[in-house]
């Protein structure tokens, strides 16, 4: 398919250089990151998470930016057919372009490439969130806290998707909203049971939030439903926008990159700073799932110690009372917020130490001189262990993983010997209920473990 | 669960005159009427299609009509946990009992008990569908021709209702809205499938329009997600509105209902007046549900002659080609309505011969005595057909067809040999198919064929 | 001129036997009905206020309905040209055409010529006065009390418009509402005034409701601005509209048309049911205007009696005084009605004798049979007196009254010596300060005091 | 008047870094300008155009910005009680504070401290006027070209100010919007007259668009009816604002800021590169100031050429044929930029020379200095005679003029002799009708013309 099509909202009213800038692709590089970003959302109908195999079948993929007819005007050259109906673009894509092409400007050029935001301080990388995300329409100051961000695996069974579905249902006939990472499984799921939901509940204003960065949106392309999407410069950030954006969280079962999420999220509720804030956090899935919470449990339990519990709650089998007790959960971050005039769109009181801000780059080297053992401080190895987990999660469905993999042979991970066993029946475990790949091929993991 | 609710829409300004109607219980019976359609609406998350059944369920269940605080509120004793959230009201189902007040009091204090239509004329029914439409709100005059009228049976096949799912959401990837007589199964199917699609182009003011009658709204309650609920007064009436509101009518598979609505449209479009004015019909379901639309087209064939095949269209297992096809049949009566300057929201134009307008009350005798042969014009045996059709549902799932037939056994059924057995063939295979009733046990029939 | 206008809102749907009523002229006479009314709102730049002249002006005017391009339109023909811009009907105008054909349908077929409403009864007219009042989109459910109903002649001075446009403004300021009775003078004041109040106060919803009757409309033509347009079916239904739907009155100085509302409110306060009812009432002018209602006090206290005044507040020369003191009244009218749980569109609970409600028309006969003198019941007189005002009203602007004068020479009236002296002398001072008519002529009285 | 009120729109979401800087005093000196600003909006139903009087009057004002709640807040202390209505803040007025806040905020951080423009170039100061305005969300893409600027005296008569009401009443009638440099007199009246006319077309989106700089706002205060207001940073890009938005321009009487307008517009238009684009311009006021208009087009003839009345049309005492041609002239502009595919909202293709934008610092220096005479290209002439303008009107209105003649008495300019006597006699015709100051004071100039 080739069309030209005109860009939705925020995109309409962009000065000449802004154009320019987008048009420029030699120098700043905007236009593959564009190329990239575009083919992703475009091709959301396909089952794929294998970014290197998408952008090889569309190699002949091509997105221009054109100044005509009083706008900007977005030219696409082979693009999949799945985005098109009867040969109009599907408008939630369309807004997903708009949104991509407002971000990669925006980060591009006001964050990155700018002295505004010191991105080798907290305050500065906090501050930086904040403006994309505001920039993204994401802070609407007239709503009270209703964002449920989900987490959980891509690639995860019919039955525990239909779980993920009627957990959100659940969710949205109680006025609360989604946030997840884009994507298939327990990222897809939520969306549409809260969908259902809020039609029943004539609920018209229901946000289905989506928060990628370039390195996952094509592993994981949002879902059309998808009514928000921010494209966020890189991981650590979009983490930071899921806690300082999300109201409470709710983790379904997953593999690498929900282990990820999970040792960010705990390694900051840990931190001596967060202790009085209030953070909803469930584990849950169904009924069949309770073991994979168990291990999950065990290996949190070891690494960071007895007192992690009293950060979440394991919910089994039962969707309503999920709901209820984020509802519940949430009404409390509501008056909590109240109580101290904290800004209900932006949780600016959430301390992040630096450590998980600063970007991790999971190059062999880098991967295998991680300190994995418990012979640090807790939110230390709870760092380190979520950058063990993003450098598979890279290794799995980058592209820049992938090739690295191919090229070097397995990321080489070293630990204590205990550490490193429970780390291996973890990944196994993985493997084994096939949380790492949504090909249905038998996994080539990307990573060994030094004993 | 017990509760105060208020009525949402039109209900708010009602005179003294008319919340002193609605209390009063005593003479005029719409109060029984009232508790019976706002028990089907609540009763909407409970799979039975048996009206005698659910009203026996809840016996013990009431609803006042109170004025108080500057309105009017409605005082729920023992109604269904189901249509509650954490003890609020679902707000789509809070909507429903509205409407349902709303029609009861406008049919019948401005349609029935007054002078103002001679319903005994066909230029008074329908000047009496068209205003209770009107009140309703259904008409709207600056909307594009987009509503397709899905029928079908209530008691489908998992295949077939995600079939209807896959249809609606290809119609509302197309900006097609829909509208179906509630209730489970192919009245569900598409419905939710539009959601999902109208989600995705970010339609916001989708139309999930439901039309019922007293008789049928207990065994087929509106979906929360229908989003404009009429009852129409009896099921003449609720017929006519599907025709003079639809742009064009899906069939999926289904039983006796679907076969009555099948018989009473394609009466119609026989009519000589009607040949110039196009209807967009297509029969449809999974590739696996074939045969059974080759039988009806048979039996249509034989009762109504060749020259019926002209009015409909049969596409098995591709809902592509079933919305791509519904679109241009759309755009064709849009294209027709501009050129002759008629009203998009009512087809006027549209003759309905008066046998097909006056109300049929399937009593012992009445059905005994249907004319059901081939020696009288097409049209009479059509009006004939559909009205046997109808008797059979009315004593499979209406509260009073059930006491009937429990009364005085089943119906008894003559017809002309060859139609006889051709109608037991069509008939059996409905059975056979488990087409009659939901509830999965062995069915009973509710008639006698008698050779 | 001549046009082709498609009318706005709640007419776009009518029924095929609605439109044939409206096109038929000449059983009905509704058509001679609907181009008065009609030529009235079109001709609302003109600034006479004799309906016969203005129906001679234009005695090729003619509006017809037709039916054509899926709704109906007007064809209008020698229209007056003010109601154009470049070819195209100002929308407000069109908005009142609408109104107007709307009222005129609904009257006629369903309040007139039924017998769906008792008129001979208080309870029947009122629930008319409602209908009529819900069927025009009146009744608004949602909004807490705000509306201002302005009072006054239409023949005032610059001076006194200016004032009545400023006491307007801090109405607007205060973000109240407006409704008069349609016409120039104190009528419009305060609507313009509001306007621009509300601009500044970014009060987008603002009311401008105006009132009227087919007797009425062609002298006082509703100005543009007025967004709400009702016309009742005669003075007396128009007065219960005010004092059922205003949550306070306003009165400016004015002639013997503001005399009649005066005396008809203060009739209905007067009333012992309606003693607990608070009902905000100020008298105001400028403060030149100040001599002009010691006259009315006066001469309210000789033939209602001293109590009176406890149902009035007299403010001359301070539009912020006047506009806080009813800002106050009308809170107070809100906590009234919040503790009785009375509605706040319509004022269920006060209390309107027949006399009040029954129309009066002003024949020859009639005026001079009226009992003008103190030994009757105070309420009894108010009536008397209202209907006295209301005839010379009809012999100055309404197109029979002026005939009937024409005809058959001024009316008579007759009344106890003193209260004569005193009738004389108001309304002598009426002609005197050149409130009677807006022509600048000396004014010919058309009544004759009989002492 | 002290009182805290929550900003309106866009300055609902600040980060802590912004807020920290409006609260930050001393450095930036963004306070005074905040503060000098804020009174000035807060100040605007008095009549006074004497900046430095007014904060005099005002001394003890102040404006603090706080964070709390959820937000920002703004304590004022002894504001003017003109902006409050029984303790509350106008709702225009609290939209203008938040205007002024955020353009302060915007241009201080985005487009002065900052190198992202590059303010010495012609490129870089339009990409600036775009980037403010966009800020503001003044640029709409989804709108027809109906912007019409109105230019003229601060400082009118009465005859002159109801004619720009008239002139705004036929504007408005025809759907045009209406850009003012706020302030009263012909800055008011069009916008009155405007608000009327779109009342009665029931245009709800009728725009009221303020352009001000810091160094006027005080003189010349937005009227609350003003529902966009815009600070630009200085008066060059103040007025490239106008050209750039206005799709037309209308210039009534007025003194010296008048003619600086007109020097620039003609200047710009006057430039080759030019020629082809479509720019409606019209010169109008009552009858009576017919010959005002005679001295300008001889003065304009004089110093720009007999060529330079193809740019404008003179019509005076017909308000309804200035709008018709004006609408004509918008016509013909979306026409063109149609054909041309340039944006509605931006006039990217007006190319306006160097000297038209850099600013210019109206010292006793700078003042003595200007090359006035026709000894030089058209163009040149033209910018000369707008700074020479623009001094006058900052010794006569602005805080830091008023002081510099305070302290060095007059301007000094000088001119060859025969435009001299033309100046001189321009002026004194300003002085003599009282176009120069609202005092009504006699006028003591704060130039002198040196021979």
């Amino acid at each position: 398919m080739s069309s030209i099509i005109s860009p939705e909202g925020s995109l309409e009213v962009l000065s000449q250089q802004e154009v320019n800038r987008l048009q420029s692709t030699s120098q700043t590089g905007l236009h593959d990151l564009l190329r990239r970003c575009a083919l992703a959302v475009l091709n959301c109908g396909n089952p794929s998470d294998d970014s290197l195999a998408i952008l090889e079948a569309y190699k002949d993929f091509d997105i221009e930016v054109l100044q005509q007819d009083r706008g900007i005007r977005l030219k696409l050259t082979n693009a999949p057919a799945e985005a098109f109906v009867d040969g109009h673009m599907i408008r939630g894509i369309r807004e997903h372009l708009s949104s991509i092409l407002r971000d990669i400007v925006y980060i591009y050029n006001e964050i990155q490439h700018h002295n505004r935001f010191d991105l080798t301080t907290g305050e500065g990388t906090t501050n930086a969130v904040f403006h994309i995300l505001r920039k993204a329409g994401t802070l609407k100051p007239g709503l009270d806290p209703s964002l449920v961000v989900c987490w959980g695996g891509h690639s995860i069974s019919r039955q525990e998707y239909d779980y993920s579905k009627d957990v959100g249902y659940h969710l949205g006939l109680r006025d609360l909203d989604i946030c997840t990472g884009c994507g298939p499984g327990a990222m897809k799921g939520p969306m549409k049971g809260a969908n259902v939901a809020h039609a029943k509940q004539r609920r018209k204003g229901g946000r289905y939030l989506g928060i990628s960065e370039p390195g996952i949106i094509a592993a994981e392309a949002p879902n059309p439903i998808v009514n928000e999407l921010v494209v966020m410069p890189d991981i650590e950030k979009r983490l930071e926008a899921f806690v300082r954006l999300g109201h409470g969280i709710i983790v379904f079962p997953g593999g690498v990159g929900t282990a990820e999420e999970i040792l960010y999220l705990l390694g900051i509720l840990l931190h001596p700073k967060n202790a009085a804030t209030p953070f909803p956090l469930i584990f849950t899935g169904p009924a069949d799932s309770a073991a994979y919470f168990e291990k999950i449990d065990e290996f949190l339990v070891y690494t960071l110690g007895e007192e992690v519990r009293r950060f979440y709650t394991i919910i089994t089998g039962d969707p309503v009372a999920v709901a209820r007790r984020m509802r519940e959960g949430i009404d409390e971050v509501a008056h909590f917020r109240r109580e101290h005039q904290d800004a209900f769109y932006y949780n600016w009181r959430l301390n992040i130490d630096r450590e998980f801000q600063a970007p991790f780059e999971p190059t062999h080297a880098a991967m295998k001189s991680l300190a994995l053992h418990r012979n640090q401080p807790t939110h230390e190895l709870a760092a380190n262990l979520r950058r063990a987990f993003s450098g598979i999660v890279a290794g799995n469905v980058k592209e820049p993983g992938i090739r690295a993999i191919k090229a070097h042979g397995p990321f080489v991970l070293s630990a204590e010997p205990e550490l490193m066993t429970r780390l291996d029946a973890l990944l196994d475990s993985f493997v084994a209920q096939g949380r790492m790949k949504l090909d249905g091929q038998p996994y080539t993991p990307c990573y060994v473990l030094e004993h």
